[in-house]
């Protein structure tokens, strides 16, 4: 089994993942069952059925290779190859109805992501990943990823899902960086990382992160010529509090502000 | 002229203006030429572009008609229909790479809105409205928007672009009703207004909106039977502090605490 036969398998793990997940999106199915108490809301419906529709496709194909989820726990995570997947990356805008969400899907070698991707089914665009390169396909067409210079702070666009989701001491270390850069602008899930290895902006700093939120994203970012760790430097696919740059001259600034 | 007419014209206007734009969309230019200090950031140059080709577009039809546009200004503003114009609502999202900025375009009849579009060029999606009903045609294919019930503040959804765009007091203001919410989500622009007509959000509540900022809302929002005014409960149309609603109940209480 090549990596090539991976890269095709995990386009197909998205095409099913999206078919999955459409019918449930700008449904108003929210309204008649936010008040029933159960776990039926679309969101969860389509994270779950979507999971496990991928689940299904792993298992078949390569019965040997742990499962990593967000619905439906670990399976085999010590073992070589594992997936690591999250059906719906940014719930909150996908229940607002804004098409900002995604699918993630990340391939892991012996604990390292050595393939992403971000899918977001609605506008029909991929974002994808290992290591190496990175490339987008969607209505656009197909081209490269590249990340954008950006050398100091002052020059900075900076994005975070929501400094709220933050707990009192990270949030002061961010806002140390956040007074620092040009602009700052909250939302945007996993495509603050696809934008970032687009070359539309430079830095992400979040917290609390999950495996599922980050592993797809980081072989996007780093194939882009982009840099992610943690606050600490250390790798970024166990989740925690995370910073990503398009230039490391940056990163390095960050990561001085966040640990100073 | 009857209305029929002006709905196909204004389809023909969102076409051109989106193949005018999209070129621009997700280019780098931005980092050439954000240091040379001239106006030909890619968003500007798409937005004067857009513009230009829809007045010329609306002079050939209708060279009687006044136009009110963001980029150049007003012609025969007191005419008996005016256009109102505005080729990029959410600028930032645009400059970010995120697909959730639109073109609208609005139609005045004595100074009321009589027909408003957001079209979405990337995704290829158009929510429009004549006051009467509201229509979605796009990915999804072609549906009636319509509001979703929610009785009272504790069950809502709000949305703002955000809240640092607000005076001290407005924004004092803005956080009684803010601190009464289910959930408060920041950003979205013209899409936030789409999605409370199309029944995925509650409530809105902006300030310092510019008539193009909002005209080709407000049929949309009351097509999908919904209510839109300012503040002081007036009409919306020319802007300032605005607040959308998909239930009447809970555009009273907002109103209610924003003047309180």
């Amino acid at each position: 089994m090549t990596v090539i036969d991976f890269t095709a398998f995990i386009g197909r793990l998205a095409t099913a993942s999206g078919d999955t997940i459409l019918p449930f999106f700008r449904t108003s199915l929210s309204v008649e069952n936010k008040n029933v108490g159960r776990d039926l809301d679309p969101v969860t419906e389509a994270d779950r059925a979507a999971e496990a529709v991928m689940r299904r496709m792993i298992k078949d194909s390569f019965p040997l290779h742990g499962i990593v989820g967000e619905e439906f726990g670990s399976e085999r995570a010590d073992a070589e190859y594992v997936w690591v997947l999250d059906p719906i990356d940014g719930t909150k805008s996908f229940i607002a109805g804004l098409p900002i969400w995604g699918t993630l899907i990340a391939l892991m070698h012996n604990g390292a992501p050595v393939f992403g991707m971000m899918h977001q089914p609605y506008i029909g665009e991929r974002f994808s990943g290992d290591g190496g390169s990175a490339r987008y396909e969607g209505p656009s067409g197909k081209r490269k990823l590249s990340v954008r210079r950006c050398a100091t702070l002052a020059e900075a666009t900076l994005f975070t899902t929501s400094p709220r989701l933050m707990n009192a001491p990270d949030r002061a270390q961010f806002e140390r960086v956040e007074a620092g850069v040009r602009l700052s602008r909250y939302g945007g899930d996993c495509y603050a990382y696809c934008m970032l290895a687009a070359g539309h902006l430079d830095l992400i700093i979040e917290t609390e992160l999950k495996s599922y939120d980050v592993a797809a994203l980081i072989p996007i970012v780093t194939g882009a010529g982009g840099i992610i760790t943690t606050w600490d430097g250390k790798p970024a696919q166990s989740g925690g509090r995370i910073v990503a740059a398009g230039d490391k001259r940056l990163h390095d600034e960050a990561l001085k502000l966040l640990n100073g």
